[in-house]
């Protein structure tokens, strides 16, 4: 049974599932024009994709970015992701590189930071455990761009990210059939009834876009909708999504 | 693989699910009504659920009506549907009765009859053929508004159906919980890569919603939706269900 998190007035695991908008640019004026613009469409979470930002390497720029979002934002929570190429992201870097840009960012400003549990998820029990002493709750995440990993597969990955202690468990997988898209559904509504970690699953690509508003009925807290850019196939927009909910909700 | 049945100029079991508007009444002034309402919202179908019309049991009412239908909806396509108490409906009525009322109502008034399979396929097997050679095609159908059965009994029933001779598979089941739902989902996307009939199938009340939005990537070729009436639990109006679908259809 899920036991609901709350970020700033957010309460990931209960009631409708939450949608996240993902925002992505190179410079600091993008970035902030592009949050204030996902803000202004009223999200329940904003999520910073900092990979694609020219300035990743440079922590006082990535602080400065932090910063400056914070106003924009008022009480939305912010996500912070930097998403390596391995996962389909933009970064191209070794471990102790994502780790010291994760350990960077995270202090007073974002709400929550997505750490890869793969390749080593011993390796990310330890880093998730330096961002919780900072006092930054972190969602768990894995990604598979080209399959549905087999069903006991999924469930070893989310077992995996809950022993690394993450707060959350996200996994993202790409259907080929649609016993595929039903296979993440069942996988995702029988793990909820192991765990009390609110989890985010989703099967991507207009296949799998059933899977972004089935959300409430199989225990998936967060969906990620679009504004303007999507940063992965099958998302769906905003205000869109969130009508289909609430009619799923009813 | 499904083949797609033609019935006027709305292919069934190709692209996006059909949307099926019913209609009920108990006079022919309200069920003429409510028809033209239901077609100026753009349906691909319509279904008159002749159960709860006062004139049911006098076939010349039936026909009048059914003439009169026919101006108004154009090239719509029209189901007729009469459901049992036993299954849902309004019609208190013994076997000879309702196989009377069906094929007075064939002929050249509706496109598509309802017959329900259970409890006697044997007998649903004579009645489709009856109805066949009065040159309509048939939906055969099975209701259940408490629970799911298991799945091998849910292949049974669809199995059941195809062999009397159903045209278009249709089954509606309650769920309890949100495996239900995903059982539904699973047994009939299995069931269309075993057969080339298309299929109809539902999870009913606001649990399985989704199942009224998944039909294109289960197999699933109408879903009902309602303008104004809901006639069974967990529908969804028509513009919104449109709307829902072509999303996802992309």
């Amino acid at each position: 049974m899920t036991k609901a998190m709350k970020v700033r007035g957010c309460r990931i695991g209960e009631g409708m599932p939450k949608i996240c908008v993902p925002v992505m640019g190179s410079t600091e004026e993008e970035i902030i024009r592009r949050i204030t613009e996902a803000v202004d469409k009223g999200p329940d979470l904003v999520e910073w994709r900092a990979d694609f930002f020219a300035g990743i390497h440079d922590e006082k720029r990535v602080r400065g970015v932090l910063d400056g979002a914070r106003k924009y934002l008022e009480k939305t929570p912010l996500l912070f992701t930097v998403r390596t190429e391995g996962e389909g992201g933009a970064l191209a870097a070794d471990a102790d590189t994502y780790d010291r840009i994760l350990l960077g960012a995270a202090g007073d400003g974002p709400d929550l930071v997505d750490v890869e549990i793969m390749p080593d998820a011993a390796h990310a029990a330890v880093l998730i455990e330096s961002l919780h002493k900072k006092g930054v709750a972190v969602i768990g995440s894995n990604h598979h761009f080209h399959e549905t990993p087999d069903s006991v597969e999924m469930r070893k990955i989310l077992s995996d990210m809950e022993r690394a202690g993450a707060d959350i468990l996200k996994l993202a997988v790409m259907p080929n059939t649609a016993e595929d898209v039903l296979r993440l559904l069942a996988v995702t509504e029988a793990y909820r009834r192991q765990t009390e970690k609110p989890l985010v699953t989703m099967s991507m690509g207009r296949l799998g876009a059933v899977s972004r508003l089935a959300g409430e009925l199989v225990g998936s807290s967060v969906t990620f909708g679009s504004v303007a850019q999507a940063s992965a196939p099958g998302q769906i927009d905003l205000a869109d999504m969130r009508k289909i909910l609430e009619l799923l909700h009813g």
